[in-house]
């Protein structure tokens, strides 16, 4: 027996039992999967389910109503945070809350919108917009950038030019299977896990495992996704963690905190305002969106870090990643109005968001053999009180050491 | 308890305690909702569940089978009409059937087909045509018009250009909301309300609540809608109603009759026939859309006029509304064999059917200021009987009174 | 009563009357109908249920989970062939299998994909790919070949351009209804019969129904479908039945065996290898697709037959169908990676699979007059052993008879 089928009803024999047969390591659900015909619409597991320690719960739901109908969604509640998934939109993770904490933003689009009704081609490319209003979603994973010309193989071996569409399509693809997986030794790590593909004759053959991952009582949690190609030829791909951040951690006055050694502004626009690149404005009607392009530096383990804080610095969250899997950090600046949506992101990615054409020439755009795999793990964290938010800052300055920041002035020349 | 979850087999005792704690005015039901994940697959009230006059029935079923899998009707029945509105489409109207005349037409679609059938951007713009078989849809609300190129602000502050699809989008988005209310005092008013929204970042923020309400015996129902900008800046917003007719109201010899200062073609092809704008032929293998431009006239209270009646003036359908909101009205004529939609449609609008480029020239696309609504009300009737269709057609002359109708020869000129 | 609701747990006796009822001599069940707002989720018909002979069964079930969610699939199991429709996309085989012959392939995209995830328009007009794993997929009915610019007649009565996509629209179009309907006279025919539509204002009024029928114990199946044009115009129609094969009939030395007058290369690359038509690769890293168009010979009741064996000649399946149906043979063959997907395609069509405009120009594009429908019967068999191989391969070479096979070395110019 390969995968338990937990009632929350079941009595905590049965359930040892059923455990020991899948080698009393982990407990694991499977929630959807279209290779075996399965998606529970709603289930719920807690720590009185199985054998660990904390208070905690994973539950699944199904959306009703108006662009929300049908979509899934998975909360991971470890006693701490609050991790709310969306299986049906690439396993993006809509929200997070802890404590008065939440890592997310007020986005105009209001319904967790199902990808049936997104057009990735409409208005030229920016289709993805219109469902666009998660914490977290991920660009990729043929592409990841703005939207424009570029060029591929088609079925005849030949050249052919391909409109992109803005940050690529995996953020509007389901997961064809989703599974619950609890870790029954200490420290019983709660793992979603999805399996996702961007795979298609002519086209990409790229798979992708993505796992948001906590542990009960802890105020940090993992994600950890490994794309592999399963095409017999090279492919690129690329990836780009969009995190979205709106109040409360985005004020007037809030920070941006890097460990990096240089930033240059994405356009002209942006140059004006390199200077101001690590602090943010309040909600700012017209405000026009900023991004800057960091190189990140790492510590001896090759981590590096980037953090949002609030203006009072008592509330924060923190990223930490290896920069052997994601070497560059965008960060986009979009203080406009609350009602167009006042919202900034912190983006470590494989490469910048410019037009794959442009990642391309800038040797920004990783490219898999095949059957090669590539791994990224991010660690996300929130911090709650001056202290802890302190010792966060400290974390990042030490990972910055000496190294002084180069402050670019002009845009980066694109052609 | 603001809102009630009523059976039918709910007492009237029971009903009305449940009806006093809403103030004793309305009964309320919540039938879709995306942000409190309601969606009633069927649910049914009838005069016998609250306290009304007349028999009348509120009718929620979801559809199954093919294109129509999916799609959320709700048929208000008050006796004399029965209207069918299709919330998954816009809140557009099927069609209202009221003795032998029905309100409606007979498309080359014949499914009431799920948005997700519809990619607005085949066929070069005109892929709404594949799901349009309703007699009434709203065109709008950030465009209404003709497919092509329009100029757009996009996410870099910059001009872009946009390919606008035709009638806009409105027609194939579903309500996030939708709520049945019944009017607890005379004239027991029931309604159904629909939220719904073209509201996304870097696009429009635009929500429209839509109501369509009638009275327990009427022979009329009334459309309700407001529009609101829910963006920081100015929104340009379109909107068209367009009722279309099939028989039995349109046959050979069917006329429409309206109170207008001007007519004019809307192209050449529709110039040639002018002259003959106020009459119906019947259906006619490969005839071409003439369409009609009227700078409508109102009464003393604002309000204006247009009907189509049958050939032999014993059956009508009128609109009457506010020329303050709805300025302009164009009757397209498609006069087409019935195989191809034997169609003609009256069309009251905030402009004329052209793409907004056009209209924006010409000064026809209202622009609402941040927080700003604008509201929409018109009123449809149908006449049985050949007294009822002469006191229709006395009420749009006596509108029309003294004033000439001039009768423009020549197609505007665009460019 | 025209239609029975039949039960599996129904004794004989209430379906024997129920039977009389329609006449004695058919069972009759339908499945979906968007008209009659039927969808059985699951169903099941075997043997037991009605009088026939043999051991079969019928199945219906709806899939769960990633992009197959809410696909429906009708299996007919005639106790030696299963055969698996997707109503849900236009009507497809997924596979047949047979002992250990499987019609199919091993596509890169494994999900059975909902049409909603699949934008026709995309990657130039290439989506039609990303849902592309069926044995069996019909290509048209509007258009069937290439993607590229064709012009049509827009809603102004003008010449207008539109981007066809690959293949057309019918494999990505649901069922309207579907039947399930039994023989009750020998050889006891089951049929799986679906409606179709391509058929919308302005646009082609196409309907299509569908059959997939077989007998039970046979060791073939048929396809009848009849094409009719509901709309008031002469309206040209394409068809391609694009059958793909791989593994185990696919392989190095797999032949595919043709009556026919000629055969020519489609493009210049193919043109290469056109001496080694009849032959295929194993799988090849970097195989580029190589196709080849036939002028099929047919015997004297005007059949023609095409079939693919494998390399050991002792499994085989043949394609019979009338030549005056279906005038083209095309064969494609994509010998390339197992992972890029290994398949080669068997095709009779109404013409060739290059765009429509080219297929105009050779006059290889059938136009239905108003009311007028077209058919098309493909008998499938498959062959175990090496006898039956073999006796197979003697139809094909006595349809051929004493006329050679002209080899034309030059692919054709179009333009």
């Amino acid at each position: 027996m390969k995968r338990l089928n937990c009632l929350t009803t079941l009595s905590l024999l049965a359930l040892t039992s059923t455990i020991m047969a899948d080698n009393g390591k982990q407990f694991r659900k499977l929630l959807i999967s279209s290779s075996e015909n399965v998606n529970e619409k709603t289930w719920k597991l807690t720590d009185q389910d199985v054998p660990t320690s904390g208070k905690w719960s994973v539950t699944k739901k199904t959306l009703k109503g108006g662009r929300s109908e049908g979509v899934d969604l998975v909360t991971v509640d470890n006693g701490e945070l609050s991790i709310v998934v969306i299986p049906t939109r690439g396993m993006s993770v809509f929200d997070v809350k802890s404590g008065d904490v939440r890592l997310g933003w007020d986005s105009p689009t209001t319904d967790i919108v199902h990808p049936q009704y997104v057009n990735l081609q409409s208005r030229g490319g920016l289709g993805w917009l219109e469902g666009f209003n998660e914490w977290l979603v991920r660009c990729g994973l043929e592409f990841a950038g703005h939207p424009g010309k570029d060029e591929f193989i088609n079925n005849t071996g030949d050249k052919a030019s391909m409109d992109l569409t803005l940050h690529g399509k995996i953020g509007n693809i389901p997961a064809s299977e989703v599974e619950v997986i609890v870790d029954l030794i200490a420290p019983y790590r709660i793992r979603v896990r999805g399996v996702l593909y961007e795979k298609f004759f002519y086209g990409p053959k790229l798979k992708m495992v993505a796992e948001i991952s906590t542990i009960p009582g802890s105020n940090s949690f993992q994600i950890n996704d490994v794309i592999t190609n399963l095409g017999a030829f090279d492919q690129e791909m690329q990836m780009i963690y969009h995190g979205n951040y709106g109040s409360p951690l985005l004020e007037k006055g809030a920070r941006v905190i890097v460990a990096a050694k240089s930033v240059a502004p994405m356009n002209e626009h942006a140059a004006k305002a390199v200077d101001k690149h690590e602090t943010f404005e309040g909600p700012t009607k017209g405000f026009i969106e900023e991004v800057y392009l960091y190189e990140p530096i790492s510590d001896s383990e090759g981590k590096s870090m980037v953090m949002i804080h609030n203006a009072a610095a008592d509330r924060s969250s923190t990223i930490t990643w290896s920069t052997k899997e994601l070497p560059y950090l965008t960060v986009w600046k979009n203080t406009a109005a609350a009602a167009d949506g006042y919202v900034s992101g912190l983006e470590p990615g494989t490469g910048y968001p410019f037009n794959r054409r442009v990642e391309r020439k800038f040797g920004r755009v990783p490219k898999l053999k095949s059957g090669e795999s590539i791994k990224f793990g991010l660690e996300y964290g929130i911090q709650n009180g001056e202290a802890k938010v302190k010792d966060a800052v400290a974390r990042v300055k030490a990972i910055q050491g000496g190294t002084k920041l180069k402050l670019i002035e002009q845009a980066p020349i694109l052609d």
